[in-house]
């Protein structure tokens, strides 16, 4: 059951060798609609955002390696296309958009699925990663796994939402602390950080943005951060900083999206006692999370990871960004520009998102 | 307001210098019960248990020192021998026997204890530490802080349960899995392992006991432990074993007090995802807690700090042990016997718990 | 793919008119397993158990009714003996033992399925009122939603485990007070009751059995009650009676799976301030519950409605039952004796759980 | 230890006899400072708030009455002139702007106050029913449960959040659904609904409202609600406009505070599967709450009670307001003209809360 005639060929880039730059193929197949499974369909993309996931699965520098060759991108909105044969009770239909996510699909039958942990499905499948993902023209995607993009919100906004978004919006919820407490957001001007600092001002909790540089600090008091620590002014003061900022008691929480280990330490010193500190980034193997015992024993510390989030989730998120309350901020840039974007997104000169079109 | 006439002098074991032996006293002073200020009590304590904590203290190897000189230990039974002048709604009475615990006294109206987390009160006082314990024939204590002792439990028998029994009991509510959840225990043959093993059964949890040897191995079967393994046995195979002995998944969670790393690490490792590692113990600050950051976020770890527990937490530990379904083990010795008791504590040579009769 | 040759015709008992003695079919066509939809099984019925809701099906008691024709029966266990075409990743196969449930399927897909709450699925399917039941010798179930029963338990006895004891089960989690909380059991003698006293011992509860009889009394206190409350020889003074029991202070919790109003109002009497009260049966629509606001508001009660159970409720209700933790006292009979146990239903005459040879 | 030298005699108002007038006396006599117990402060009145239960408390139309002579009154601000001799480590200062709340003391030690359900005390003390209150100009209260009010908040425009507001706080903090979600607030043009649309909609939920007229529906919506339903203009259509108003699956949750009963009753058809509604009004003893059991089991309805809110929960409260996130809406009234304002509630003629000016 397919909507249009499809082309036979496509562009994609593929990681090809860990660690080596990614092919751009002009004639990559599109999968034939004709061969899908029950239950999947083909998926055409308009955009796809970039991710720090995706300079590590080409990079291969987490334990766990793509297999390979494999397209990348994890991020993307698109059109139904075609659905598999066979497919009964599909929740979405020709022409639908739909987002993809890390996730492409679960069991959601195994003890995670079973109570509520999907994101952590023993047999989960992840787009450019163990399939083809976002990066090219034609993806395969799972009918009940893709989400539904609300009618309010356009295609290249909604795209950051489906794993950016998503993954601060999950690790936020699992904070669970009263309306007006403090929460702490290193990183706050990047691409994870800007959203979180909405997404935590929509739920109702007061942030102190943690970053560096004047670009910054505007971009976080715009977005409803009230208070502002410059990282690089604070230096060795940081956590004294920040817990002056929050009432001198420390934030309540803060959510760390860092890929370096400093921001995860610093955050179990400034929290105040019982705080939450909740991991959703997830630095190099060669760096590891250290603290003393005394701090997270005398403290009662909460330490949360977070990964990315659920089909409800997503649901949730894109339905308040849809509202207007998380708008994010990205520039457009070509498939072909990718390589180009790690090199700045390794330097840090990336600020908001990186969406593509395709 | 005192039960009888008080002798002037008595018996103590007080630090009187860091890392240096602890000064046995034959003629300390007995607070005077007429200079005892509202709301605080005079108890003439029966039994005193040790704990790792006495050590630390004596040893000054936390970052937190106790003020000197001072009068050790945190976990005693005895008896109401007089009441501050000006207390009024004492909820405690002469006569009464009551237990000593870590925590003095709270404040009741700072943010932790209006919060229901008063174990993190700002202005917490502890005795043996910044106020006199208990390795001593009389000790102040606060009217609203003591602990009721049930008419069914003895004093010895109810001794350990004040701290080693509150701090698992209160670790192992954190923890909140359904019934008949797996639950491993490191050192299950200490002083605070065979208390954990019984309260996580007297809950519906299932035990997998981690430690050494075939006595330990003995005890932990006998009060409940499903599983067992032997940490020397297993060596490098020790993350492997236990996931085998937990229908191949690993535990749900997991409670440590140990006062090394490893146990710490390990447990982070061979829970299943979501799993939750409780952290009572508290190594030395020369020795860090230290995993890779794909392990938390990987796994969506839950990392908590647990301090000893609250007045209901002690209340409700007692009440079970009242109950029979916890009897510590422990061995009774002489006030005088302090060092010897710390030399085998270092060693490792105790099982269960140590309780001087004072 | 059948396991075996199949007969043309079976046993069954049908629902024809609401409110009408139940047809005994004795050639009813067996479905045929080459029309099976793909995910769907069939069955082969070794035992089912007979529930309250059977009754109200038949009578058309209950603002919802069957559909008509209907074969009844919502608990059994049975035998997968064959398996739809096209079903892809079954988690049963041929010859599997598995049970059948009230719920036959949900969609894991709507908001309730999303969110955990699949009981509540929107587009659920019902055995024996929307879809034929295990009241005959084949059923047509879903695969990825019948239960495996574990090796270790036999087939009658882990029958009533998959409706009265997930039932009760999935109630009993729902409270969430400290192990060795009070909690009442009204109707602790009867089918849901008796299976309601072992789980909630099993979860470290104490169990006040509110029921009638030195039989019934005699079995409560053999299952794990420790106080008795004879609701006939109480009358009027049933709420201070329970009170008494319980500390004086009253239960922390109720589970009433009543069909008749008055336990349900009398706990919200006994019950402490902030108690709860869990709320699994269903008494007819002409009778309602009822109760004063000031005892709502005043008290800071829970008043939760608890329908049915998840599949990994009754995976774990029955990895409960397996351990030998609960045992259901049940009495076997045939197929044709269906009316007479409805007249004993009615009649209060049955001790524990009906369960039928088929 | 008193601020300046007090008057002799007040003004107050007094019940004097259940259901008739309240008196007003011209020279009550001032408690006298000297004879304050420790931990008692005098409060000298600026602002009283007039609520329904001040209503209920002179009709004693509730099970429980006040005790006679009373002066009424239970929410206020004023000012701390006088502490109680002996009194150490008192959290306010004599000068000190404090909130006067319904409850006017805890023990602080009770199995309610050691969980943290301190406003169900067992041995709390109420103002206006069991001690005096704020309809005087000089009211005993104690300074561990008198609330500080934020610098940047005026007295008057504090006053309703005392009791109002903490009510409608507390209620909405028990629901716990994720931000976005729909909550219904019936009444909510009122005194406490229009508190309870601002802190649902500070605390990231939607609302939609419900009441009659074009006033209300104006005000409701310039505070943020997002839908408005007339139920006079709905009438038998209410739950189904409701649903309607809410994506069609009704809202997960509705905050009640009406002294009728129909609205609760309609709150149990309108909000979704597994949704909450809290109780926070008490309608008269006469008039139960009545529904169907089908209703609250088939939905897993959750029916919370809750009564005011703790120290904390009114600081949070406060701190709230003090953000400019809520703003009470009221009339300002003098003292004698009380009589007046309860014929005005009874007809339902107020809009927002009545504040006396003392």
């Amino acid at each position: 059951m397919a909507l249009q005639t499809l082309p036979a060929v496509q562009r994609a880039a593929q990681i090809q060798a860990l660690g080596e730059p990614l092919a751009f193929l002009s004639a990559h197949p599109v999968p034939d609609p004709t061969q899908l499974q029950p239950n999947e369909c083909l998926v055409k993309i308009e955009y796809a955002g970039v991710c720090q996931s995706d300079m590590h699965a080409r990079n291969g520098d987490w334990l766990v390696k793509p297999s390979l060759p494999r397209i990348g991108g994890h991020e993307g909105v698109g059109t139904v296309v075609a659905i598999g044969a066979g497919t009964t009770e599909s929740p979405v239909s020709l022409g639908d958009r739909v987002g993809i996510k890390w996730i492409a699909r679960v069991c959601l039958r195994c003890e995670s699925c079973r109570t509520g942990n999907e994101s952590i499905c023993s047999a989960w499948c992840i787009h450019g990663f163990t399939t083809d993902g976002t990066f090219a023209e034609y993806v395969v995607a799972w009918t009940y796994y893709v989400t539904p993009i609300p009618k309010l919100l356009d295609s290249a906004t909604a795209t950051p939402i489906l794993c950016a978004g998503l993954t601060v919006y999950k690790g936020l919820k699992r904070i669970n602390v009263p309306t007006g407490s403090w929460i702490a957001i290193p990183g706050a001007g990047g691409g994870l950080g800007h959203l979180a600092i909405q997404y935590a001002v929509a739920m109702g909790l007061r942030v102190v943005a943690i970053d560096s540089g004047e670009e910054k600090r505007k971009l976080c008091l715009a977005l409803g951060a009230e208070k502002w620590v410059d990282f690089k002014e604070s230096g060795e003061g940081l956590v004294k900083d920040v817990v002056a900022a929050t009432d001198g008691l420390g934030p309540h929480a803060a959510l760390i999206s860092a890929g370096v280990a400093t921001p995860y330490i610093q955050a179990c010193y400034y929290v105040r006692p019982t705080g939450t500190v909740v991991f959703v980034g997830i630095p190099p193997t060669s760096i590891p999370f250290q603290i003393p015992f005394e701090l997270i024993v005398g403290k009662e510390l909460k330490l949360l990871g977070s990964a990315i989030g659920s089909r409800q989730d997503a649901i949730e998120a894109l339905d308040i960004a849809a509202r207007g309350k998380v708008v994010c901020h990205y520039s457009l840039r070509r498939l072909d520009e990718l390589e180009t974007v790690f090199d700045e997104m390794k330097r840090g000169e990336i600020t908001g998102r990186v969406v593509l079109k395709i």
